[in-house]
Parts: structure tokens; sequence; C-alpha cells
């Protein structure tokens, strides 16, 4: 028997929200330790990993490993109709093909059960290793959605390079080309230390990634004033949104292989 | 001749919203005791009833009855041309073929004149007899409004059921079920009259109800705080919302026979 | 080379947004007194001029004349990646084939440049001769674009007409007609003299105008609190909306030739 209650409800209803548009079915995993997911976008190239750790629930109770499919848009539609302060409740037995999910408003004189369809969903869980990343930039959530957006409406990928005194996102399309620096600033703002952009640099480093996922990965925005981004290499980028104190969504991207600038520019775009 | 002056003229604004997408065109009747009307939605489903008693107008003449067939969307569109603190005065002549809106600014700086085609509409008057209900709900509008369109990202019907302790709207459809239950509230916030969920009962009822036509009339929450909702086996529901001091829109649906369960499992959704 | 460093950049945004509707491709002509762009309308019907003071740049550096042709859809993309308190810097230099728009946020924490290619463009600059009109209209910017954007509602073309007493506004449609009258209202309230409805008259003006030229005027409502609308009967109207200390949007129409009234009933609307 699985009874997951969450008091800030509308943590979950901005998780689906911000994966909803990338992954359509996918297991959320039940443990003694918290309520987790691993799923690829449906296109296979970018991964999603969700964490809400047990202690971060009023109350948890999960009596043995359970492993559950849903649909995340059908998902989505019933978070909905949960109000902004509801309490969430998560409820699933073993054995059955439907959970529900409990919305109870805080004074009480409105609950709500919403009781869905599981399904059955193959998938393998990949191991993430821990690593050693070249760069780390945390910078606030709502600069990094929006130069993701302003570099959309000129190109497709963005090439992110990082110094030690800043990071620089560029694009370049048919209409031109966009450089955008934001230069490392902890010291300048200690009263509002979201509002700061730092930078960790083992040695500098330019990957460039597609900005279609970028912009995807900004639908998490809400949940958390910074977004930190870790940068190698060898390794896909992580773009982790923490959750509160209990948890987080972190999107992983393989960085593309920068075609030979000459190449790109004669290239008709489709 | 007809001349009626409404000071807070964005009350026939909200009307026409309230009711311009069920009903396209529908005769406006005018006597000594006020401004009304009665029509059928265009699918012969459900019925609307307005009523702007004399009394509301600052200015009320009426010389002999007068029957005034509206195109409503045209209407819409003229009176969305008035300020929402606008006076709008309605004049008309007997035998002509126009209507005139008159709106004038607080500042009186501004006066516009709009004049629209009359129709001949061909109508009958249905006598809706007082009735007894087996319960009546009185409860937040727009909590109203918030069930019915939450419940319609689930199923097509809702099933309204109410008891002493409270009303529970259900659905069910593809993704699963949703069952919402209010309880009654009166004595949780007495500073807040209009936030209470009341409860008549004569005796326990439970109906079912098309959501498509309970979304249409929420388009009329604007118009007040709380909605009176009147249930019984054998009428039409009657949701009710108070217009100010000087009147009320109502709208009447009949209940659906409830289909066998099992059946509406099986067969497949269009 | 050239260099002009606006402060408030907001406004250039705005200049963008005002036209880019109505422009396609326009030539902006940089010469030692300021910015200044003069373009006729895709459809060849209305004129655009803008002219922003080289006083008004807090550094403006322009060595020789310059002409340089954007395509005012790609400038506006990039300048939405402004921030509103930006201070954005135009920058060119002589036979180059780009121009650099650079932001710089308020903090100087964020720099951005955006590169974008310049075309050829065959204009011809009109000398618009400066005339004596028959009436001049000041009023509030948002009571006309309110104005415009409710008689299109009901009609294809407006005709303004001025009096000593005030300006009315009148059009005819399928399903009716309307006229709205503004008075003039100088004197009602000193304390927001751009409240002010000011009419300056040599004699009686009526003309008629397509609404759709004069709706696309109205997206510089933003540029300005008060729009100034000078008519004479063999003129084309100008609406002009000032920019702050240090220019002007002005709109160039020409009237329509009244058609007979008889015959514009019984043609039918396409």
């Amino acid at each position: 028997m699985l009874e997951l209650r969450l008091v800030q409800g509308s943590l979950l209803k901005k998780v689906l929200e911000a994966i909803k548009d990338l992954v359509n079915d996918a297991n959320f995993d039940c443990s003694s330790s918290g309520f987790s997911l691993q799923a690829m976008d449906s296109s296979h190239v970018a991964l999603v990993a969700l964490l809400l750790r047990s202690e971060g629930f009023e109350h948890y109770r999960c009596d043995r490993n359970m492993s559950m499919g849903m649909n995340l848009g059908n998902m989505s539609k019933m978070l909905k109709c949960a109000g902004n302060d509801d309490i969430i409740t998560i409820k699933g037995d073993d054995g059955s093909d439907t959970v529900t999910f409990m919305f109870e408003s805080p004074t009480q004189d409105k609950i709500a059960d919403f009781e869905m369809k599981l399904m059955d969903i193959d998938s393998e869980h990949l191991g993430i290793p821990e690593a050693e990343y070249q760069a780390i930039v945390t910078m606030p959530s709502s600069e990094f959605a929006r130069i993701c957006k302003d570099l959309s409406s000129i190109g497709d990928t963005v090439v992110i390079s990082v110094t030690k005194e800043g990071v620089k996102f560029s694009t370049r399309g048919d209409i031109g080309t966009a450089n955008i620096v934001l230069r490392q600033n902890t010291t300048v703002d200690k009263a509002c230390p979201e509002d700061a952009t730092v930078i960790e640099m083992n040695e500098p480093v330019s990957l460039t990634f597609a900005l279609r996922y970028m912009n995807s990965f900004t639908k998490a925005t809400s949940l958390s004033n910074t977004v930190k981004i870790s940068l190698s290499s060898e390794l896909p980028v992580v773009v982790e949104y923490k959750i509160a104190e209990m948890g987080y969504v972190r999107f992983y991207l393989a960085p593309k292989i920068e075609e030979d600038e000459d190449e790109n520019e004669t290239k008709p775009k489709v």
C-alpha cells in the first residue's frame, strides 16, 4: 500500500507542468526513500530525472517498492483540478490498476478524489554516475528561460561558453547573430542571493545544444528561483531545478557536435 | 415609446456575455414591470430566463408592452463598445425596426449612440410554474464554475448528489473518474457569507446533467458571487444567478436519464 | 561610423511595435540631426514618418549621413530580446552590410549584442510640406484606440467630423450604425491635462477613412498618452504620436471619397 501526503500540493502540479510536454508516459517509482521518475523524452534525446524525497511529505507510507505507469498528459489533467493551496495525497494499492489523487482544500470544505487508470510501460532504469564537471553555472532560472526564448527567435542552437569572467550564450540564424554575456556577480547584491550568477570552473568549456530542448527544460522555471547548469565536453549537460527542500528535476542533454561553420552558412535552412 | 436608463451599465454587458453563446436570437419583452427575456438555446435543450425589474433602472419609461427581436451576437458587439463605468440607455419607438443603445461616460464627455436593426422572431412564452424542489444548494458561483470546468477535463456528464452533509459532483471518462464533495459550511465564516455552501434539503437527490450546458451557464459567474441550484427528480434543474437587487438570470436544463453503467463503459467514445 | 546610445531603450522597442505591421522593409536614415525613417505601408496607401532627434540620445555619433535598409520584422525580433529597462546602442560602420544592436541591463551584468544583416532597399524620400489644417484634435491616445477598435466591430470606415463643440466618429455596417461624440473638455480637469480633448478649428471638417489603417496606427498608443489628429479636406490626415522629448511617429492617410450612401446600403458586403 502507498499513501503519500504532500501539504504543498502545488509542487506536484508544477512538476507535471515541467515534464509533461517532454515525456508522454513514464513509470513513477516509489520506495521508502522517495517518489521518483526517470524517463527519456519521446524522441529519445533528452533524459528527465525527478526525485521527491520521503522526508518532504507530511505522511509517507510505502510498504514495498512500487512502479506505477502513468500517462503524464492525463495525470496533468487531473492535477490541474487541484487548487494551488490544496493538500495532495497519492494513494495506490499493490496489484491495483489505478492510482488515486486526493485534493483537500485548506479549510477541508472541499475534498476531491480523482482515480486514474495505470499503464504497463517498459522501461529500463539508467544508472547516472556522479561526475566531475568542467564548469557549473548557477543563475536565476527566469534569466535562463528568457535567454533561451530570446535566442530561439534568431537561431536553432545555442553555444554556451564559460570562462572565469562569465557565461556567454550565442546563436546564429538567417537574420543574423546574437551573443548574450552574463557576468559573474556574486558580490553585487547579498540581500538577494537568488539573483546572483555564480560560476564554478575547472577549465573553460564551450558546448552547443539544441534550443528546442533547452526551451522545454525551462518549463520547470516556476519550481525554483535558480537553475544549475553543469557542463563538460564529454558529458551531457545537466540542467537542474531544485524542488524546495525535498528534491529536484534534472534534465540531461547531449551536446551537438559542432558543424563546420562555413558549411552551416551555405546550407539552406529547411 | 421606450426609454430605460441603467446607471450600472456593466450589468447589461455581463448579461449579454452570460447568454449570447447559448442563444442566437431572442425577443426582449418590455412591460411596465420590467425588461425580460425567455428563450431556448439553439439546440432546444436549455432554457434561459432573464428579468431586470423596472425599479432597478434610474429612469424607466415603457408606454405599452413591446417585444423586440434581437440578434444577441450583434447586441453583444455593440454593448462591448460601452465602457464598464458607462450609463446605458435603451431606446425604442413603437413600430420602429431599430433599437438604440446610448452609452454615457461618467464625466459626460463621451456620448455614443449605437443603433441596431431589429428582427422578427417567432417565439412562444412558456409558463414556468413555481415548484417545490427536493434540494436547493447555494454556493459560491466561482466554485461552481471551477468544478464544472475541472470535471469537463475528465468526462461529459456530471452527477450532482445532495445529502444533508454536502453536495457531490461526479464524472467518469476514458482516463478515470472524479468525485468532488463540498461540505455544508454555513457556520465557518460569518464574515464572508458569500463563501458559504448552504443546503436546504427535503430529501436526497441525485441527477445527471450534460457538462457542456453547465459550463455554458457558468458564463454568468461575473453577475453574482453566489449561484443557487434547485434540484428535483421530476423537474429541470434551475441554475440561478441574482443580478444585484434588480433581477436574475435563470438557466433550466432537464436531467439525463442515466444509462446502464456497464453499457457506458463498453461504448466507445466518439 | 555610427554609434547611437539610447538610455530609454524601451522607446525604440515601442517604435518598432508601432510600425512593423504597417511597413515590412525600410531605410533608416542617420544624419547629424537625428535618426529617422520615412516609408509607405506595403499596400502603398499610408505613409509613416519617424524622427528621433540626436539630442534625445545619451551619446550620438554619426560621422556622415548613412542609410541602412532593415527588415522591420527581423529588427523587431531582435529588439524584443532587450529588457524594458535596458540601454540600447545602435552601431554601424560605413560600407558594412550589418548593424549591431547592443543591450545593456541597468546593472551591467548582462550585455547582449545582436548583429542583423542589412538590405538594399529602393526608396525615394517624399518631401512633406508643412500645411495649415482645417482642424486639429488632440485627445487621449487610449481613447482614440478604443474608438477605432469599437467602430471596427460595426463597420469598415470611420467618418471623423469636427465642430467647435467636439469631434464625432461615425460608422455604418450590416448590423447598424454607431456615432461616438467627444466633447471638448479642456477646463474639466487641469490636474490631468493628458485626459483633455482639445480642438483647434478654423472651419468644420468631415472626412472618411478606412478603419483598418486607423487601427494599425493605434499600435503606437504606448508611445504617448496623447495623439494629435490634423484634418483638412484636401490633405491626408496626420495622426501623430510624440515620443518623449525627442521626436515623433506620424502616420499619413488620404481620406476616402465618400460614396453615395444609398449605393453603400444596397451593395452586398463581401
